[in-house]
């Protein structure tokens, strides 16, 4: 009963503005989810099925909002947002499916990883299909401009998986680095989704241009967010396992800032349990209190707070409307939704 | 010594024809293969080294070259033909990146697997990155046609890998499930690749769909062939391991036949080893002895002769070229290499 309650106070008021921000694009995301099941069938059973599995978990479909939210305040009036932000969502479930095969995840969106229930082949295979399947959709939609923006942030999010894997299990990883793997692997799409939606309103390109910085802005926020959450956040209220990333030996801003901050004793504790991966069951629980003793958490949380601050500053360019509001709601939600 | 001399004389007649074939368009390919190489970089290192590793083994970029002689045949004058032969061999190799995870393959092309040397992790995003470089060379080509095309062929790749996953390890596959599986996802790539050719030069609808016929056709033939080796070619000579198919339970066309000729005990056999995969050191042996006993691979080979047939008659279209002969020469390399 205590954590239940415990949940519901952390949880109000990042969660309340997410609900405002989500009744505004209501219809036109009914609208998503109706196409990204259409579009998801296939002949061959099993890609539903798999499919489903991830996309039906739910996921807070921040990408795709991001598409229509954009569109709007630019002031589109036509469908094609709609297709679009399924692209984005198709692409970005692609890359969940490949991430959990990759990371040996066995917990996505609070349910067990189609890895974990399916094995490694049929993920890799469905994952392919959902990435051919947006670039048909994005053909039918029938912009070259869309579809070279869309396949630009696919090679960049791919680039950055594997600059991921390399600074993987490396404590002297730089925070530049660091950020320019999160700028890839995640912003990437982020700034695609947003910057879309200035494209098919045909707005000049200090108005695309914007919209892109935003996104990509917001995009490392909510990456450096999702890192500190990795060590701090309820498992239930994040739907996933905490300590994954440290499990993993993923070298994250919490990490670097507490090896930065630790003694020789400390630092050799981060290269045990991370590059070498030898951990005890109690590492978890020392490498929480380690990264609490520096302040390393509210140092990322900083940092996201500095990221959002430039994803609001770009949005000066457009004057006020509820579509602008919404995007700057989503800011708070991306950053609050770590208390 | 001995095995030096018979894999000559065994490998004369198709190796030569290709030869013939590969030197018609020899200028082309090297500009394809500089394209690939160009193409592939990437400021994260470990991307060109692996995406080398596989691309550098060579193969018989049988699936570019008839990317550039569909093109010669339709008369085509420019360069597009280049970049799209190569966007071609990208989807390939990624796929072959994806393949080799799923199926656990160890050797490829005579060399380890990318997944052998790398892990699972790399294969999976730098085929993915292949994948998404190749739609930013397809965005650059500018043809939305070209894109339709490639992007409906990587969907069907995608859905006949998922759908050879749920065959794979069932023998009461019919004949006809299993090739439906290998048009999809070995055939598809054949026909777009042919396909797109005809449609750079701006030929007819009739042209684009009798070059989209022949690479249909071909594929299947090729498969029927692939599916063949597997239990019959000196591994050197494949530059793959005999049995890599038996070992993983997939259900090909002569098992089929093996299966359907064979008595009760055979079929006994056949799902013990390939159903519940409990497979002795001899039984690799046993299952070449049987197919040999039920002319399962005699009967595979003429499968694919029909098919090869088909791929012929598709082309009676075009009048005599140089390239037409090519491209009919390449069927019969398809074919006869299993000799």
């Amino acid at each position: 009963m205590v954590a239940a309650v415990e949940l519901r106070t952390e949880a109000v008021s990042p969660a309340s503005k997410m609900e405002s921000v989500r009744l505004l694009v209501q219809p036109e995301l009914e609208e998503v989810n109706r196409l990204i099941i259409e579009r998801m069938q296939s002949p061959v059973e099993m890609i539903p099925v798999l499919a489903q599995h991830l996309i039906a978990a739910g996921g807070k479909r921040v990408r795709p909002m991001l598409t229509l939210l954009s569109a709007n305040l630019c002031g589109y009036r036509g469908q094609r947002h709609m297709g679009l932000a399924a692209c984005v969502e198709f692409i970005h479930t692609a890359t969940l499916l490949h991430d959990d095969v990759v990371d040996e995840s066995d917990l996505r969106r609070g349910r067990s990883t189609a890895n974990a229930v399916w094995g490694n082949k049929a993920p890799v295979l469905v994952g392919d299909f959902l990435f051919s399947r947006s670039f048909q959709l994005m053909v039918a939609d029938g912009s070259l401009r869309v579809l070279e923006i869309l396949a630009n942030a696919s090679a960049v999010i791919a680039e950055g998986e594997v600059a991921q894997l390399i600074t993987a299990n490396d404590t002297a990883t730089t925070e530049q680095a660091y950020l320019e793997v999160i700028s890839a692997k995640t912003a990437a799409l982020f700034r695609a989704a947003c910057q879309v939606g200035a494209v098919i309103a045909e707005r000049p390109a200090a108005d695309e241009e914007a919209l892109a910085s935003y996104g990509q802005n917001l995009g490392i926020a909510f990456q450096l967010i999702d890192d500190a959450l990795d060590y701090s956040a309820k498992e239930a209220l994040l739907g996933k396992t905490v300590g994954d990333d440290f499990r993993e030996g993923k070298i994250t801003l919490p990490i670097l800032v507490a090896y930065e901050r630790g003694d020789e004793s400390e630092r050799q504790f981060w290269r045990t349990t991370l590059e070498d991966l030898r951990q005890e069951p109690t590492d978890l629980e020392r490498a929480q209190s380690l990264l609490y003793r520096h302040g390393a958490l509210e140092l990322t949380v900083q940092r996201a707070r500095g990221f959002g601050d430039a994803a609001r500053r770009a949005l000066s360019v457009f004057p006020y409307s509820r579509h602008k509001q919404a995007l700057l709601d989503l800011v708070d939600f991306c950053i609050d939704r770590a208390y």
